[in-house]
């Protein structure tokens, strides 16, 4: 992924593709890509910020759009490095760039682009809280004024 | 399945194997067995009792005990037949006997004893609801005292 | 949907909700939105057939692109309605508009565009076969000529 | 789990709880356990060898049977510890002892007996290879001779 502005770093996610992931085309089933897309936003935003902000706050996210393109098959026993990186479109949603990279991989097998946004638990869009903002705002340079 | 006073009657319910069902080895992944076998008990009790029961009354079943057998690999495209019958071990407890048939099969493929109790929303064992015990007794010939 | 000279006509599939879909947050899990419009397409397309195209001819069907819209919650117990239609893009690609629709909703839950690409096991794209489309081909009022 | 002369040392393995484990009654849908006693188990064998015995002797391993007891539900964002012991019955057939422990927790919160068996892609029994007995065998203080 190309710096960018806009952007946070990329983070790198490992996910070890079991059994469990492929299908009988001998490789991975595609909507488990989504999956590790998930688990790898998960790390970025932590998985404890994302339990409390539910227990406490009532609130949670939810992929708005995922638009994805898989590009070449991704096999059993695949240790993949899931690269991900977001920007604050606006206090309600974030939107995430991500890739899934094979071993020895010179371009990504899949790309994604995946907008998700705040919600509570009627489901109606609210805004992120400002510590939230503040805590996942200081994986950028730059200071975020949303 | 044989007849035995203690259970209900046998019933049927069909589950097509899609791409999804299967793994690389060409068969069914085994922890989706346990999935069609709760398909089956959520058609025996109803989704939209088991829905109502959750909202009104707090409560669900959770499965306590899966003990399964698997003798013969399903395929993608099978459509099978879930064989369910079972009986009320308690107020707590229901027992179940479950088994998967592939299509022109002489002996099941999977087989299962499977042990759900019913627990309210902080997972404390509570006794099934009696409006909840008619209702599933109607499956029975006899009258079922608990 | 709109009727679309392009487009086969709009098949209907029904998709029940169980525990198995949803997540802590009450709904169903997103990805899963995308095994169900697998499922209806399996069934426009026949999963016998699909057996049989892989066994015989060693082809078969790959996502390439799925762009998803979730504009809703979908809930436990929910019977949706999977809307799908789809047109040959070329004798490699198929692409399809498929959407899902809760009971009494006035809009859809969720809208979906997939490509599918045609493959043989060693996930080289190949053409599908001329029955296959001449079969698929059957759903369009107008002939297909690729 | 206590020592025991038949069994191998224990093995621990890491699984994080994430959304695609749970279900809307909070904690994890409990044929998920499965899949995590399975990723266990290709950690214990090694996903390279798995893979390796496939593609080149045609060689994998088939869940016989798995007895599982679920004690207490396990939440989101939890990291468990599953826990893997194992002895050979036969040349044919691996008998798993696991379990799965919560955070903090004093007793495990879900235990499984669970047995299986080597099969050819025709999913006929044959027996493990000499070099993956010796393998394997490496992780047991004593010599093993089936």
């Amino acid at each position: 992924m190309k710096p960018d502005d806009k952007f946070s770093p990329t983070f790198h996610f490992p996910v070890q593709i079991y059994y469990e992931d492929t299908d009988f085309s001998g490789v991975v089933y595609h909507p488990n890509f989504l999956k590790y897309f998930e688990r790898a936003r998960e790390h970025v935003i932590g998985a404890e910020r994302l339990a409390a902000l539910w227990q406490q706050h009532g609130l949670g996210f939810a992929v708005y759009r995922s638009d994805m393109l898989c590009h070449e098959g991704v096999e059993f026993a695949d240790v993949v490095d899931v690269r991900t990186r977001f920007y604050f479109e606006s206090k309600y949603r974030t939107v995430w760039q991500q890739e899934i990279w094979r071993p020895k991989g010179t371009k990504p097998a899949v790309t994604a682009h995946i907008e998700m946004v705040c919600m509570n638990k009627a489901r109606q869009l609210c805004p992120m809280t400002p510590p939230l903002i503040e805590e996942l705002g200081r994986h950028f340079d730059q200071a975020i004024s949303l």
